[in-house]
């Protein structure tokens, strides 16, 4: 898909990591001018050579853009980049459009789409699932907070990144759907150890269960995802159990503080917990099932 | 599919409820000779204008048979209509071979297996996963414990029933396998209920979380099932989570003998419980979001 030079948009792409890297190539084959920022000048080396402009700070991305894309991983880097000094708010005009992908609570995404409108710049949220793969084929789930307009305004770049985009509700509800999406996909990968954790200690073959159960009602992405690593025993990322622990953190935080009962959440909060003790948190999530194991250990 | 009648077997079928039902009619339109017995002579009575063979015990079901097929819910059920008075093992003759669909214990499986074996009985277990719907339409995942040439004898009838038929193992393997689809299925519906629980108290609009999330990361089989009726808050079954209840039971019973680490099923073992409790085993799972409704009541 490529773009009118005529009406080429320029985009301000901060954070080139594992994920925001190959969502900024997709625009820019698109057709997209771009100006991208990094805090390690190593991931932004090979944008250099595209033919990308590299910038020394959010601000100066942010001048005479479209559009601010955002992929960093934290609230407190996505407050910086956006609000802090030298950050974006400063460098864009108002009318520019700001693209939070990151996953952050809804408190926080309401909190900065206000302060940003100080500047006249609009805001959504459009944190993602999919996965390094999914932003690699541009086929991310896509989960949009945000007024109708500014979604729309962004719906042809959003649509170079992902297939499935939708309007979740006002500012906000994108990361509300994400932290769904997260309670659902890890309470599952936990789960799916403890299946594994259940047919190993008892003798069976975790392949041909895995194989015999993921036809039937226990079929899912994760299954089909996790469930051979853990068979295999291969806990190389994949996902960093490191993101989904502080997910984790995120829901946990906004369900203690408004008294919402959620079990498990807290469950498998206190597990991913276990697991960045353990030194695990760069490797797969589906390292799950070896929490449950030195836990088994230590009961002996 | 049917059969050539010049080879037409003889099924015994034994327990025609839910799924038993449209079990034994597959096999009976596909040209097998059905011998059926019912605890409940009007389940039974579709089966005698259909022109099956109604008797009055499965020993006299079992008298003749190619096959001895069981579906009945608990594991004493099981033992009662093989092994107790008037039981299928005094009916069948030696080279029968019993099929159990039910979903009872790896452990009792082997019992059953060996005691009827004393009388020549084969013997395989064949728990199944799919519900009413994939009964009806034979679609059934079948997980198949016990030795290949048993499985290679069933299968012609197993097809009628199922896509998806997986030797996990020698006998009790099935059992295995169906016990860890069972804590993948209803830990997934923990996760689901929660992540609604949590979007509906943060003013989050369930149908439209669904719809961003169903095709990221947290899309599964029970997604698509219990999602929907979550958000339309009808609990009807679906899948009885009295049968749910039961097999974490199965679950719980096993992991505790051995010592096995199992934190979340420990946790929805629970949560269940208090559905039990509240009058809704009837109900669909999906009831687990109610469960966590009336905690939240008494926490507040």
């Amino acid at each position: 898909m490529s773009l009118d030079l005529g009406e080429a948009k320029t985009v301000a792409f901060i954070g080139l990591g594992n994920m925001g890297a190959p969502m900024a190539e997709h625009l820019f084959r698109a057709g997209y001018r771009l100006r991208v920022y990094a805090r390690r000048p190593e991931t932004a080396a090979p944008f250099a050579e595209l033919g990308a402009t590299v910038v020394a700070s959010p601000a100066a991305a942010a001048r005479e853009v479209d559009f601010v894309c955002v992929m960093v991983t934290n609230t407190s880097d996505v407050e910086a980049v956006l609000l802090g000094p030298g950050g974006a708010a400063e460098g864009a005009a108002p009318g520019t459009l700001c693209i939070v992908f990151s996953t952050i609570s809804a408190i926080a995404a309401r909190k900065i789409a206000l302060a940003v409108a100080e500047k006249g710049i609009d805001f959504i949220d459009a944190p993602v699932s999919g996965g390094v793969k999914a932003a690699r084929e541009g086929s991310l789930a896509i989960m949009v907070g945000g007024n109708p307009e500014a979604l729309e305004k962004a719906r042809p770049l959003l649509e170079l990144l992902g297939k499935a985009i939708t309007h979740v509700g006002p500012v906000g509800s994108g990361q509300l759907a994400k932290a769904c999406n997260q309670i659902v996909q890890v309470v599952n990968i936990q789960g799916i150890a403890e299946a594994m954790h259940f047919a190993r200690e008892n003798g069976g073959d975790p392949d041909k269960i895995l194989a015999a159960i993921a036809p039937g009602f226990a079929g899912s992405r994760m299954l089909e995802m996790m469930g051979p690593k853990m068979a295999k025993r291969d806990f190389s990322a994949g996902i960093e159990a490191r993101l989904h622990e502080k997910d984790f953190r995120i829901v946990k935080e906004i369900a203690d503080k408004s008294g919402i009962n959620l079990p498990a959440v807290t469950l498998v909060a206190r597990q991913l917990g276990v697991l960045m003790e353990k030194g695990w948190g760069y490797d797969d999530t589906s390292s799950l099932l070896k929490v449950l194991e030195v836990q088994q250990g230590s009961d002996a």
